[in-house]
């Protein structure tokens, strides 16, 4: 347990964190109480803190921004695994997520967010089902997220209709919660789930609506069966379809090739970076950053959901993004420690129209705090430190918003969020093999 | 700080650990004092325990074995990152390695054998110079680790000389400690570092003395330089001069081919895969594991050393090691989570000759409890939990040789072992770059 002061959580407050290394400098950092950072430098004087956080020493980072997620999933972590991906998705993901109710998605959520509290994740932007519910466990977590009905209408025109219907009922509802933490969005599946009504319904919902449009593009390699079936690559497509602008967020994006990266580099589209899921099922290449980052497209980093990483952790992420694009376009120079970090945080916020990932004055107090421990000495680089050296257990402190979601390591509710959603989870799978 | 018994650390104790589950069930686990595990079931009741630990339904592991490190290198962790290799070993790491001193090495050793009991690592063969400072590390730390002098001789035969008395001294020094955690080991650096004369000394050095032989092999491709040399592959040359034999524990492995591989079957060789240095340093090629298993050669896992992945953490590296396999060799049913277990305790054991990585009665008390966690929730599969979703940090317990090196994350000494090796480390560099 905790000597914490139970009454630091939850609220925003007037807090003074000092004892803390930024960008490797001594630091103190002051939140006003209005969700915002106040002040930052080496020593606060001016400051009328309620509550005062003393980092010993811990390095104080942006937040991270898990760019892709399906969080309910985190029901299924460890359910199944090492599976050719579809005997994978049709024995085993499908059959049990056709059982989901309303309740699970809640406590799948629940447990993601804590999870993303607890490894120092303040922003996720999210696809699934009944979002509503995962509206609710973001709503209480306190946590920041970017929520989306995900559409599938396998070329059906009823089934489009249904869903473009569901589409409408989500974004109100998400929308009629007016939680500044909770952005609507609108995510069509693919290009092979979608038919084309459907993707430029999409489009032109997010484009009236002014909300992001989050899809999964080019995780294996989609273009043959496109051009097969559109005479163009799976990004021209997307492109003719109206779903290419600066609200797109495109997930996977391995298969890209050079037009594509130009395509998407002209319409400002943002990429999101998925390596650990890319790697466990086996997609056959790794984003092609190097060009991306070349091009000026803006790189974002995702865990993917529970069930193909099988974690949140975007420290883990950081590590793996850095040391495959490394390895897979062979040379140690690409993305370096800073890199990793600004496509975990900033990047991310960017993408949201969220103003985070940077820690200074009139930024969102989206924060996070490394504690000092073995993987982050000696404290050469903090920031190597961060992305090469520790995982997200050693983040000791979670502000977001203002409000302090975990201190020392401690969550408020975490054991009965763990004890529930584990049985939760086991009732699921019991109802889907019954 | 912990509630945790004083008492319990560092010693043999008559000791019950209860409340944890193995292989996903109810069990307890009793260890009777002599440094081995006396027994294990749902239920214990014939004992003698002098202590208690309650898991609170963690999982019990054989303790990880990390079967390449350079101990001492932890000092050097996120002193120099993202380079082209020759540049960062030539330009930081050797000049800076320069200027060790045996206080430098015990220190370097002190903080990696930290970072491994927190991180649920009970052996590791460990190759640098010095080793004597490293064994006193290791012996205080109460960690087992088999420690071999590094010989580099460069093709000089006075260098070769000296090389071998200083190699000689190592093994008498370490065997005069008749310390059972400590084992000695012999290490030439590599085919092109060391002469034919130095590989065969080894070779002989190491059938004498009946001890492992500790090389790097194929880290890259070095096999066109072998075979201009020497008009063979680096692995025929090796059995040429006698190094292969079921002693040699050959790390890196990368460029193996077929006949390779045959050839390390018939010899019995134990190959170790270090799958995050050979991503962050990009080699190339990811090790052959598919047809090495097929070829029933002992494969198991290792770090490296701090500077080049950048902590010691086997969590971090299973879950590495089993995405990169699916991922390079194009099967996400390569490496399955229990073979990446198995390849991270029980082969890295029979590989030094030890009685452990296995929690059954008989074998050596070497144990971790991985703490019941956000990150282990739902508990569908523990295995797959342990590799994939988690890291290090959440192993609670650690037991080497019967003795208790951490519980409940608490380690004795550890602030003082943080604070000395980081002012060490900085200090060293300021030597080094004066």
């Amino acid at each position: 347990m905790t000597q914490t002061d139970p009454d630091i959580f939850g609220t925003k407050t007037q807090t003074l964190i000092r004892n803390i290394r930024l960008d490797g400098k001594p630091a103190e950092i002051y939140l006003d109480g209005t969700g915002n950072i106040a002040s930052v430098g080496e020593k606060i004087k001016d400051h009328d803190a309620e509550f005062i956080i003393d980092g010993n020493g811990a390095t104080a980072l942006p937040g991270m921004v898990n760019m892709h997620a399906h969080s309910p999933m985190s029901l299924l972590r460890g359910y199944s695994d090492d599976m050719p991906l579809f005997e994978w998705l049709s024995t085993k993901i499908w059959p049990t997520e056709a059982h989901l109710t309303e309740s699970d998605i809640y406590w799948g959520a629940k447990l993601a967010c804590l999870e993303m509290i607890r490894t120092g994740t303040t922003t996720f932007n999210d696809m699934y089902f009944m979002m509503n519910n995962v509206a609710e466990a973001v709503d209480e977590a306190g946590i920041r997220a970017c929520l989306s009905y995900c559409m599938i209408d396998g070329g059906d025109h009823e089934k489009f209709e249904k869903e473009c219907s569901v589409m409408e009922k989500t974004v109100a509802t998400l929308k009629a919660r007016a939680n500044p933490r909770i952005i609507p969005g609108v995510s069509p599946h693919a290009v092979y789930t979608v038919s084309e009504e459907g993707l430029r319904w999409c489009a032109e919902f997010s484009e009236r609506e002014n909300i992001p449009l989050h899809i999964h593009v080019d995780e294996t390699d989609e273009n043959p069966d496109c051009i097969k079936a559109h005479g163009m690559r799976v990004a021209q497509w997307l492109d003719h379809c109206g779903v290419l602008s600066n609200r797109c967020i495109a997930a996977h994006c391995c298969w890209l090739d050079a037009d594509d990266i130009r395509l998407f580099a002209d319409r400002g589209v943002t990429v999101v970076h998925n390596p650990v899921s890319n790697m466990k099922l086996s997609v056959g290449r790794a984003l092609p950053y190097p060009e991306l980052k070349a091009a000026g497209v803006n790189v974002t980093l995702g865990t993917d959901g529970a069930s193909s990483n099988n974690d949140l952790d975007m420290f883990g992420e950081m590590k793996t993004a850095a040391i495959l694009q490394k390895f897979f376009w062979n040379d140690p120079t690409i993305m370096p420690a800073s890199e990793a970090l600004t496509i975990a945080s900033r990047n991310g916020a960017k993408a949201l129209g969220i103003n985070a990932g940077v820690i200074a004055p009139g930024f969102l107090a989206d924060i996070i705090l490394v504690g000092k421990t073995v993987t982050t000495t000696p404290a050469f680089n903090t920031t190597s430190n961060a992305v090469y050296a520790t995982s997200g257990l050693a983040v000791d402190t979670t502000i977001c918003d203002g409000a302090v979601l975990m201190h020392e390591g401690f969550i408020p509710g975490a054991e009965e969020i763990l004890a529930k959603s584990e049985r939760v989870a086991f009732d699921l799978v019991r109802r889907a093999t019954a």
